[in-house]
């Protein structure tokens, strides 16, 4: 069987996130429905992140195994005709049969967006957290150096959460004023545990805010206790950028 | 009776433009709408460009007449909480009784933006023209050249527009390749002809994908002859980011 690797842009706030379930539509179903259309082969899409509900993705990476002998450009444009309109398959290409899009990434990219200002956002509003209260980026920056390295980030991780382990490396942490009112926060790391990102940028809004210092993010990432850390960031300010794989599985555009 | 200036923020995608009318919804309606059920006043809200079905908003400006004695800080925070989500009063402001958001602008700086992609967007859909052939910014921005300064821009009007004067003053007109997708043009001038923006687009689209050369542009204007210019580009790519106003005329952020 093929195994092919899909880069997945999606707007997340019409589906109950990634993953397949019985109560609603979800963004795993609306792909293997379009596969199904096309090949009539039943697949099982494995998503390389779990996005939650009103959770987006420019670069989320999927797979999917196929007897169709279907070129993969021509699976890419069928694909983006069957799909919705808030869902389109930015690349596609085969991958060797080892290829998984969850065990065999190396690192992910989150981005959050933040909208800080006394007025709610109207164009934005589907793509970041409305937070009124003033943030000062120095004192967010200063607490976000903390998450930087190798941890434990239990404190970050929702509970009921199934992680073996809950030791993860962070690569980058950067939070940016982008203009007056828009601030976005970069994260990246080998693996997240569940709502990580959302909490982590709960935590430091509070520190922005004022409401605890840049020195309290090491003591609650030392604490291991989730009841120490900031309030989990909603949903939708958060977009799974981009998954990093091995050079052997990554697409280069046709010359 | 007090005249109020609105800066409005509005996604133009569920409405039938700005202006009034018996087919449907618009941003003018929901905002009079608003405004009778907080004071119980029918009022007319003058807007200062008559956006079209699906074009967006960062700056759009109306005023309105009232009686009501409400602080224009309660005003705003009032219609907030009463105007659908996709719509946001940013600021609000007493002004003159001279003041006529249409007639006393100085200038509209509007935006456009193109996704230069062979894959359509997902996230972005509602908010750019999908362009799959490649555009070259070096071309674009030489064609662009002409449009600044004053010139007789009939070339660029719909027909049936009901302009006096077919006179306009161009002072910027900026082609930029945000990164290898994201297309922006900025456009500024004293006011603009009907479907203006979007013709100048189409055109310069033209250019940038090496179907017509820079130096035609100035050729088509000086023809004065719609048919010479290139398509209307579609609506939900331009957004009208900015009015701007005399000094006596302008909010500043309170203290």
């Amino acid at each position: 069987m093929r195994n092919i690797k899909m880069t997945v842009e999606y707007e997340g706030t019409n589906y109950l996130g990634w993953q397949r379930q019985p109560q609603g539509m979800t963004i795993q179903e609306a792909i293997e429905t379009a596969i199904e259309r096309l090949t009539g082969e039943k697949t099982n899409v494995v998503g390389a992140g779990r996005t939650d509900t009103g959770v987006h993705a420019r670069g989320q990476t999927a797979n999917f195994r196929t007897d169709s002998a279907l070129a993969v450009e021509r699976f890419q444009g069928a694909l983006n005709a069957l799909l919705p309109r808030d869902m389109a398959v930015r690349e596609a290409m085969e991958v060797p049969e080892s290829f998984n899009s969850r065990f065999s990434a190396l690192s992910k990219h989150y981005r959050y967006m933040i909208w800080n200002d006394r007025v709610r956002p109207a164009l934005d509003r589907n793509f970041c957290w409305h937070v009124r209260w003033p943030l000062d980026p120095e004192r967010a920056r200063a607490g976000a150096g903390a998450l930087l390295g190798t941890h434990d980030f239990s404190c970050f991780e929702s509970a009921n959460a199934e992680s073996r382990t809950t030791v993860r490396t962070v690569t980058r942490a950067e939070w940016r004023a982008d203009d007056d009112r828009r601030v976005t926060f970069d994260i990246e790391a080998d693996a997240f545990l569940y709502n990580m990102v959302r909490a982590i940028v709960g935590t430091l809004t509070d520190v922005a805010r004022g409401k605890i210092s840049p020195e309290r993010v090491a003591e609650i990432m030392a604490s291991k206790d989730r009841g120490q850390a900031g309030r989990t960031a909603p949903p939708q300010g958060l977009c799974l950028m981009e998954v990093r794989y091995p050079e052997e599985f990554v697409w280069r555009p046709p010359e």
